[in-house]
């Protein structure tokens, strides 16, 4: 299937054999039918968009980007557009509803069902990024008093609408969740048995409730490899669930929230692309002045050495090398530790243990960059003079940097931990701008003992 | 269920209560019991994990560490073994197989049925990262003549030992992929269908083969939204499946991967503590070593200006400010652009929109960073001192060094996707480095323009 190409349809539209290509389409993929609609110019879109059967075009809906479904809302005629709210799945919609004008927003809701508008209305009250805002309505539930036999007739009659059949809850008259049953369980099972002999019942349920964050729910999922998690109010009542699509969704999107924080940009929700120049300078220039203005403080310690600088050669031309040395072995050290701290492998408690591990490798790391660069100044020192204490002065402050470096790109990340606030901010721009200044003022402090 | 404590079951293991303690084990899910386990001394791990019913410490063995599980296979008797390595998916026999010595692999592939012996030594024999090597033999396959009552008895009889039943694989006589099916059509349809009626047939089923990547598989899964991926051999002959939770611990896993590399280290396949202090040495060291040789460059450029940096009061101040915010802007762009890239949202196409983008962002971002510095260095001209034209020298270097960071920071990452090297060594360290001796060069032309 991979690496095919739009061709053949490209073509069948430019020679208008649009019967054709509508029956071509009906073998793809949704996914892939949205890929070649934003292929194609505004009309083109539209055009192929209403040609195709209802529910598929329903489907592929749901894979479009959010311009393009504006669009296309603003085009159909109000029962296309009220069968098309219908068709699509809760969290679909509600992607959709989020990212779109106020305006389209208006029309989409009056269009749904009341029913519909209820349901779409209650979750996109829920604040960003919390398990209510990703989760969707569509799931099975069964009584607890069900037969296996009765259990599988309610899905054959209500399953197709459901975005997902292999994970079903079990709830009481209270709506309270009080287990949870796989299709499996339900096919291996005799047809007179009740299913809550033999659900998984609710002590040992995963469960999540609305307000908890989606990261912690991408993690549970993760952690006890759950196809569907399900969302809960503050009573215990079943209010939706989240399926392991939109978890992989999450996934991905942490991980990319994760990488802007430690790059010291502040995250955003669209992609490179979509997002305009304002905003993408908006969201990197508050870091970039902090981080600058605290530069102040090394040219401050330059400053107060100018003299020592001017008087002897070569100690001048290796400061960018320390800082760059000092900056990336934090910055290794910095990486790993968030990584860590973020796939739950490390804890603020393993801190004495990661902090000796990293005493031992900076040492072995610095001492062999302390020695490289013995023998590079030396070989060297014809065209970037400088004299053999001055060496000896750079390859200890370079093994000293190496060390500090290390030690405050692990500290530093579990440090703010402990406090609450996300590791990820203390990452290598961060680490690297307080590693400059340390061994700045480490590097002048041994020039001064040694050489003056 | 989250936060919960292992205290009772501590308090139960202490006053040796074993039977208690093994019926209140029993009502926990199989991760939170390994979770237990692992915190326990080796001589209470091996105890614990005795008393628990076989079948529940098959499951749980899966999930616990490889030297754990080197530690069981040491202790149990060959008939335990071999129970469990019969109970065992292929994927998790392959994974801890992957991690433990060699005298426990033989003793392990000894205790085997030869049929299982001989599934498990195939899947070893894939590639380190390639579907082969992840993927699982325990699906359900449909013959294409079957109906759907035939399937249904079929998943009855055989569905228990599998690793997933949602969806199901239909191949024909010669084993060749025909078609896949969700549990979900069948229990839909009529019980005399045929399924190859209702299947979605090959044109559209997405597969990949045993060579491709594992990253491959976890894109595609992330893009179709598939609960697991068919794996078939050269001939498309249907040879095994990657289910979902496999596919979520390789999107983390290639995730670290990228940030590794990000950071210029090696990858490894451990976690931080487990991996020893020469290892971690060792996959740090040689991008370490390799950055601060080149900085040689750096070093010849201030060399080369000494005499101009001695004279004019400021401008050796005002070079860690210059470099490190050169860096900072290349690392957010390249971050962005290599996250992008990963996820396909940015192609090597895009890369003049990229850079007219980043042309952009850049002049904005440079230009307030400029007016800021000259802000704090007119201020403090008192204790640092600077000219005015020093200062605007060392403002238009600020403005220059800004837009060629984010130039190089958007150039390098796509063109080293274009020579297929992976984008993330592109990264922060790399970027910096570069953009230290550019920015140098530049900042130094402007001085000796501007000042001498």
């Amino acid at each position: 299937m991979e690496g095919f190409s739009f061709e053949r349809l490209f073509e069948l539209l430019e020679q208008n054999r649009l019967k054709q290509l509508r029956d071509e389409l009906q073998e793809w993929n949704v996914v892939d039918i949205a890929e070649f609609l934003q292929e194609l110019s505004v009309d083109k879109l539209l055009l192929i968009f209403r040609i195709l059967p209802k529910s598929l075009a329903a489907e592929v809906f749901a894979y479009l980007e959010s311009d393009n479904q504006a669009r296309i809302v603003d085009s159909i005629s109000d029962s296309e557009l009220s069968y098309l709210v219908e068709e699509l799945y809760v969290d679909d919609a509600v992607d959709f509803l989020e990212e779109v004008p106020a305006s389209v927003v208006r029309r989409v809701l009056a269009s749904a069902t009341p029913q519909t508008r209820e349901v779409i209305n209650r979750v996109l009250e829920y604040p960003e990024n919390s398990a209510g805002s990703v989760m969707t309505t569509e799931m099975v539930e069964f009584h607890t008093r069900f037969t296996v036999k009765q259990a599988i007739d309610h899905i054959r009659k209500n399953g197709v609408d459901k975005e997902t059949i292999n994970t079903c809850y079990v709830i009481n008259d209270h709506r309270k969740l009080k287990g949870v049953l796989t299709l499996r369980q339900l096919l291996l099972a005799e047809d007179d048995t009740l299913i809550k002999e033999i659900m998984t019942d609710d002590q040992q349920v995963i469960s999540v409730t609305t307000h908890d964050d989606q990261e912690d729910v991408a993690d549970m999922a993760r952690k006890y490899d759950l196809l569907s998690v399900p969302v809960v109010d503050h009573e215990n009542r079943l209010v939706g669930i989240i399926t392991i699509d939109d978890i992989v969704d999450i996934i991905e999107e942490e991980n990319t929230e994760d990488l802007e924080k430690m790059a010291l940009m502040t995250p955003s929700e669209e992609t490179y692309l979509k997002t305009t120049v304002f905003t993408h300078a908006k969201s990197r220039i508050l870091w970039l002045m902090i981080l600058m203005l605290t530069s102040t403080f090394t040219a401050q310690i330059i400053t107060g050495f100018e003299e020592g600088l001017a008087a002897v050669a070569g100690l001048t031309a290796c400061i960018p090398m320390l800082m760059g040395t000092g900056g990336n072995a934090g910055n290794q050290t910095s990486t790993l530790i968030i990584r860590g701290l973020a796939l739950g492998e490390l804890t603020v408690k393993d801190y004495f243990k990661v902090l000796w591990k990293e005493l031992r490798v900076s040492l072995i790391c610095g001492a062999a960059l302390a020695v490289a660069n013995f023998a590079r100044m030396w070989l060297l020192r014809g065209i970037q003079p400088a004299g053999l204490e001055t060496i000896l002065v750079v390859c200890a402050a370079m093994l000293v940097a190496v060390v500090v470096a290390k030690v405050i790109g692990c500290t530093l990340p579990i440090a703010v931990k402990l406090i609450h606030l996300d590791p990820a901010l203390m990452a290598g721009p961060m680490i690297t701008t307080i590693v400059d200044a340390v061994s700045l003022i480490l590097y002048f402090a041994l020039a001064k003992a040694w050489l003056m």
